[in-house]
């Protein structure tokens, strides 16, 4: 990877696909951008910025190569940022026959629900990409503080932290910080957990429980994460660095997670279908509850809080019942 | 320790020993509470409240025996729950020369200064207590959130789990459950250290970080306080529990926290002697900042962001200088 001559393309068009192309061309002159309509972009071309997300990052558009033909953006990159919601992720490489060769730096955060995979270990199945060049991205980043060049941390997990650290020279600048890891796999499985804890906190805040409840909940949650994590992939991690635990408490007291806004609306007695036709969108974290689910069918790690989520999501047992057990178990 | 049989005496009347009583009564039938000022005492019974603090808790007086002077609540009492800001331990307990043969559950948060001890240090010290006799609480725990019957929970920490275990079936009750552990001095020592953290946050808060960083700060300290107690106090401890997490969370982020309200208006340029004039008090972490840095010049572990707040708070560097700094040590 070489920052002079390689070119980057990016694929994904909503907040943090946006804050990404930000925060790239601190460190490059160009950047590719797929966008999946040509209207978007002649859109963005003429306001100077994304015309759905972000409003207020104003672009230097001669700097983007803008593209709705996403071979012609792969084509034409060396390195290229995924940045897609994960339940998105087939659709939009459903063109797409081989990656092989290509740097991709992932912020696709969730898990591709189908087959339970994470997103490295999609791409790995089926786009002939080399493990050593898949780099994973973690927060704690709101892409609105990003937006606003609020100091942020990210960290890159690949196969090696060597490896890590040619993609943190992409986005490292004045206001994001970065850290390299080797844990590509707990990485994104943390942040796959903490939606899942995030629709947690909304079902609990949805029930009236108070913030030293609250308080508890997300500490039992990063010890369920660990747990987790650790069986799955048992390296040496140190769960409380910020791209675990503070992953999840940015998510988990976050007012404006969509993850829990779902989840207070279920607390409070919504059914999913009315929660999600309120909210008009489908929480990533409700696919991630059920896959969980599925693959801890495998390991059996115990994980009270996100098996409470199933029974509230999947099994339709009443919040109320389920959390009267839950809190026991919290002790 | 016998509830049928034990008296039960509190020594306190702000808002955290108003609470403890709310939840003792749901246990004893009566308990001593000692008020400074016969006056306060009078209007208390009148009202059916505490004058001063959590005033929609309703008491029934007639369980309550008020009394001005501290050596008879001591007298008649088995078990005493102290509750007074750590500061004011010393004065409030100056014509006190004995606490032999009495169980004493500390809802004292803070450290005593003059000598840098912790409250169960400075009770082994003073008042020739048992030490197997005395208890330690912690939360996560607004007092506020206990007022309205909000389910908390509470940690007890003795010398022996067993023997927390005397003191949680004091408290444990509908809205407040409860764990017992053996770590007295990690109990005590982390939630001093919350305080200088919960002053960290605030300052980065008046500097105008967000919530990004807001959540790296607290992701190191817990790191940071981990490596505090484990150098002072090795023992066996997961630092993610509700008592040390918990209890950073619930007031790292909480708005009401005097620390950190104290750290806001330091970190937008406050001197300290304006900020405290300002707001007519002297937070807690202020004490503790300089107790901790003086404690730690005999461990000398790494502790860069209460070491930035003391930077800041004793040797009047500028914020922003420090904050500069700090910044990159949390990468």
């Amino acid at each position: 990877m070489n920052l002079k001559t390689d070119k980057v393309g990016i694929i994904g068009s909503g907040s943090w696909a946006t804050a990404l192309a930000k925060i790239l061309l601190e460190n490059v002159n160009e950047i590719n951008w797929y966008f999946r309509k040509q209207s978007t972009i002649e859109t963005f071309k003429k306001n100077k910025h994304n015309p759905r997300y972000l409003h207020e990052v104003e672009f230097d558009t001669s700097k983007i190569n803008f593209c709705d033909d996403i071979n012609c953006i792969i084509a034409h990159s060396d390195i290229l940022i995924i940045a897609v919601p994960s339940a998105f992720l087939p659709t939009v490489l459903a063109d797409v026959k081989d990656l092989s060769g290509k740097y991709i730096l992932s912020g696709v955060k969730g898990i591709v629900t189908d087959e339970n995979l994470l997103v490295a270990e999609y791409l790995l199945k089926y786009f002939n990409v080399d493990h050593d060049m898949i780099g994973v991205l973690a927060g704690p980043c709101h892409a609105e503080e990003v937006a606003r060049e609020k100091l942020s941390y990210l960290t890159v997990a690949c196969t090696t932290e060597e490896k890590a650290m040619k993609f943190t020279q992409l986005i490292e600048c004045d206001y994001i910080y970065t850290s390299a890891s080797d844990d590509i796999w707990g990485t994104e499985y943390a942040a796959v957990l903490k939606n899942i804890i995030a629709i947690a906190a909304g079902i609990a805040h949805g029930q009236r429980f108070g913030d030293n409840f609250h308080a508890v909940l997300v500490s039992r949650a990063i010890q369920e994460i660990k747990r987790f994590v650790d069986q799955v992939h048992p390296i040496d991690r140190d769960i409380k660095a910020p791209a675990y635990l503070g992953d999840l408490m940015v998510t988990a007291y976050s007012q404006f997670s969509r993850n829990r806004t779902f989840g207070s609306m279920i607390g409070k007695g919504y059914s999913v279908k009315a929660a999600q036709l309120e909210l008009n969108m489908v929480a990533e974290g409700y696919y991630a509850t059920k896959s969980i689910h599925q693959i801890n069918e495998k390991h059996q790690v115990d994980m009270p809080i996100c098996e409470a989520v199933y029974q509230i999501l999947y099994d339709k047992i009443p919040p109320h019942k389920v959390f009267g057990e839950l809190t026991r178990k919290l002790c």
